[in-house]
């Protein structure tokens, strides 16, 4: 398909979309003349997903530039690119390692982890942005006076390792590598508003099954 | 307590105390004498309840207020208290009724309700600030061509009741009806980036479970 057709599959401007080709996100079309590039499925897939950064997720393009190096590197083994397209997503900066709230909620943290028993537990805990903003947000909690035990969390862990199986799964069912980490991607983008809407409307429905009118 | 010691304890500054005292946000302490008033416990936890909305969940002041109302107002039966104390929370704006992917991941999104069974579906899907968050995601994806059928999202859906129902519990170990509305609020503000950083962990987890280093 010629640029005009690319941008109104896509939504986005003939101009944006050339923005995106000098920036690098977007790989060049085939040229057929020397004012004519022919573009294909992949570029309206890629397309959406830049969109879909920049737009829903508000990631600045430099840092699309990086997820996506990540999701196109087929030297990294599968896992490790998966999640390194997810880690250079934008993340919470470091916490405050001197702070006595971040101290005690990461010794926290980390017994959550090792009573679930998840073998990867080691590599996240010192290396994982997830891990760091699991420590800030039971932080944030522990400073308000909200002393939650990592047992607290155990019930919590586990249904969002059911969640993350179900992720796997529908991420299976895409074909190619590029696909599938592109996925991943957009997981992290669109389907957590989604899982956080519907966490809050099966709050209201269960609110309202046990009070009603109360 | 005096001033300073709610400041010392709340790690809030007298300056911003006495702020939030003038826009009402906090009720005024008892006037020992003209220069000198008393707090109490229940001022400290409203204050940190405050600071979480305003510091981590970066609510406006004035939203800050409504939500309070909401929270005090022993009027409402508890499921429509903690319901508008969280609905008062800053929500996505309502989407754009005239876009096609709009229309059609409302009848989506109204289709999974029906499916899950939900009693509370039909007030849902008319006035629920959660119910617009989720057809706004869900014609997010539509517009990227990832057409999620509503099937895919129900196991999702019964995951995040079961979270829901934890979320209850949690809720009812608190002994007043002003403490478990303020729960409501703090679960909102805080619970959702650690169900957040548990999900990415898992996901973390359960691919390198099944990828290893492939």
């Amino acid at each position: 398909m010629r640029l005009a057709e690319l941008s109104e599959r896509s939504g986005v401007s003939t101009a944006t979309i050339k923005y995106y080709l000098r920036e690098g996100l977007l790989t060049p079309g085939r040229q057929i003349n020397t004012t004519t590039a022919e573009y294909d499925e992949e570029h309206l897939r890629r397309l959406r997903l830049i969109r879909a950064m920049i737009q829903v997720g508000r990631v600045p393009v430099a840092t699309v530039k990086e997820v996506l190096g990540h999701v196109d590197d087929d030297s990294l083994p599968r896992a490790m690119r998966l999640g390194a397209a997810v880690w250079a997503l934008p993340q919470v900066p470091e916490p405050d390692a001197d702070d006595e709230f971040v101290q005690g909620a990461r010794v926290a943290m980390e017994e959550l982890l090792r009573t679930l028993g998840w073998a990867n537990a080691q590599a996240m805990t010192s290396v994982s942005p997830s891990f760091r903003s699991l420590v800030v947000a039971a932080a944030a909690l522990r400073r308000l006076g909200y002393d939650w035990s990592p047992e607290t969390l155990v019930p919590y862990a586990r249904l969002m390792r059911q969640v993350a199986e179900l992720d796997m799964e529908f991420m299976e069912s895409h074909v190619s590598e590029a696909e599938k980490a592109e996925v991943a991607v957009l997981g992290a983008v669109l389907v957590e508003p989604m899982l956080q809407a519907l966490h809050r409307l099966a709050q209201e429905e269960e609110s309202t099954r046990r009070y009603g009118f109360e």
